[in-house]
């Protein structure tokens, strides 16, 4: 058993819910042989805690809940001296054990501040998790370097769908595989304003409706005109496709209310209007786009209702593979989290299935002619 | 860099395209830190060879393809035997990198003779890998306890979506998720035959151009009656439900020349007709069905066309989650067996990323009161 120790930057929905399906699956973590403990905690309005023995986080979550500050200190630190100060405190560090969970605010337009708590975490010896896609699509590339220089795992599976696994689907599942490119659906808020205007349904009723259930940013630019998608395409592009990519250069066209007569049409036709989302290795180079398409019936992206998600990705070897996600909320973003914990857990621990046993002999290089392939 | 040895048990199209597949990864298994040497090939009609030093895999190809016996001697001896004196020749199986890789021709009715093949293969030390859904199907749990014992993997990915991962997927990245059921079209024969009789063509004319096309069984039953799919459900429901099926307690319903007037009713609706694949939890016992289904047009599963397979998952974390099988063949299903060898390296070599480190350090038991979740 390996007790993680965890460092919360943003104590936010996610954050919360992160905490709460911790101790919900404390069986499946035993099971896994990990355990946690909660040592520092960062929030935007209510100040910073932490304590090397483990903090109760069900209280601290009751303090914001009430309004109230969860620090003693009166000043405002950047959290990345927190993150490093925690990391100084104690042990976990140096024993691979401390994590920074990072579920800040995200400012899509330059992918801040998660980047600078990504960097803080690594460079104080711990592994970094996040559901944030901001990191991985303007910094995808020098994050995991600086993981690499540092020994330390960068993983960030909740940044595009959620607790579907996409990032590890080719990581852990597709070995040998090369991906060419990949298609989908990627933004929740703009597939439901599409299908409900594919009914009659003016685009800022739908909008609202998001909004109040809580899916929709509060500022509606970031969904409606394509950049969380944008932002998603990116993150896509620089980790499967190695592109180097930022949101800016993903061409980028959005959905407005102009859009209302031509969805109607399209379904009327059998045929219906997506926001898609797709990149690929064109000619040595990448192209990337989100844009409105019109879609046939019978594609697979065509059939997404509402909050639905899905990607296709083209592969050499195995041809197209598609996920699709048919859920969304709060708990499949802080499961996210969990299986990017677990997948740490895994890597400290060793491998399941082989548990204690020294890994095999070499083989010997011998001077007979040998048939390897 | 380890390299594996492989007993290849079964010499037809799968198989031999394992080996030209293997030739062709070559620098991706090198990054993986796996070499392979085949030093053992059974054949069902042209005897068997095996070579300590390695065998040319390739020119054993040639000569089944002219008809030529590639082993000495006369005598048929079983497949079991084979493996045992092949693992008895050398240090690969107690070293851990020997592995069985079984492709014969399944009797679906009894699962045989490849779940004797998997037996031998652990008893004799060797990782067993299967692109056959027969052992799965109707001895899961008695061949994982024999690989837990053996301290050995028992791996066939390619026992349902040929590479594409669903096994894998479910133990690589679904996490402390459990698997509540499944529905899905799992038999591509059937789901061609279905869609072009929606159009209108006859079933037996569907049926022999998918017989042409290498991809329908000769026997046609196998498919057309369900059984196929029957197996694909019970070896879904035993890993990831964990259950105790065989194809046998599938409730089973194929298909026929009368669905073909359904079928066209049902898509002149806006409906499909699909042969699905489902198993639940239900009441504390597995219920598990293959029938004819017809299906509303925006069901995921309806949009599947000639083969495509998809499986949706139904999760207690993540809701709903499907993996989509856009593209098979030869080499999807000979992927499936690489993509098996390369977990067995993962496992042997160690985790990456991580390499040639220790583990972390156990957390001390403390006194002191700690809050660990």
């Amino acid at each position: 058993m390996t007790t993680f120790e965890l460092v919360l930057v943003g104590f936010g929905h996610v954050a919360q819910r992160f905490v709460t399906l911790l101790e919900e699956q404390r069986a499946a973590l035993a099971r896994e042989r990990i355990a946690v403990r909660v040592v520092g905690v960062a929030t935007r309005r209510h100040g910073a805690a932490s304590a090397v023995r483990g903090l109760d986080a069900a209280a601290l979550i009751n303090r914001v809940a009430r309004g109230e500050r969860i620090g003693r200190s009166r000043e405002e630190r950047p959290a990345a001296d927190f993150i490093a100060d925690v990391a100084a405190a104690n042990d976990a560090a140096r024993e691979r054990r401390l994590i920074v969970v990072e579920t800040t605010t995200l400012d899509i337009t330059r992918g801040q501040p998660a980047i600078e708590h990504v960097r803080a975490g690594l460079a104080s010896g711990a592994h970094v998790i996040t559901a944030n896609k901001g990191p991985v699509a303007f910094a995808y590339h020098a994050l995991a370097a600086a993981a690499s220089r540092a020994d330390r795992r960068f993983l960030f599976e909740g940044a595009v769908m959620d607790g579907v696994p996409i990032f590890n689907l080719v990581r852990e599942t597709l070995p040998a595989v090369t991906i060419l490119g990949f298609r989908g659906v990627v933004n929740s808020t703009t597939n439901f304003i599409l299908t409900a205007m594919e009914q009659g349904q003016p685009f800022a009723e739908a909008l609202s409706e998001m909004q109040a259930m809580g899916i929709a940013e509060s500022d509606a630019s970031l969904d409606v005109d394509g950049w969380d998608a944008a932002a998603k395409t990116a993150a896509l592009a620089n980790v499967l496709l190695d592109a180097r990519l930022t949101p800016r250069d993903v061409e980028r066209v959005g959905i407005s209310a102009e859009l209302g007569r031509p969805a109607m049409e399209a379904r009327a036709a059998g045929r219906r209007l997506k926001l898609v989302a797709r990149a690929a290795r064109e000619d040595g180079r990448i192209t990337a786009r989100v844009a409105p398409e019109e879609l046939p019936d019978d594609d697979l992206l065509a059939g997404l209702e509402g909050q639905q998600n899905a990607i296709i990705l083209h592969t050499d070897l195995l041809g197209e593979v598609a996920v699709v996600q048919r859920g969304a909320g709060l708990t499949q973003t802080a499961y996210a989290l969990l299986s990017d914990l677990i997948t740490i857990g895994r890597d400290v621990n060793g491998p399941r299935g082989l548990r204690g046993r020294p890994p095999a002999r070499r083989a010997r290089s011998r001077a007979r002619p040998d048939r390897t392939l």
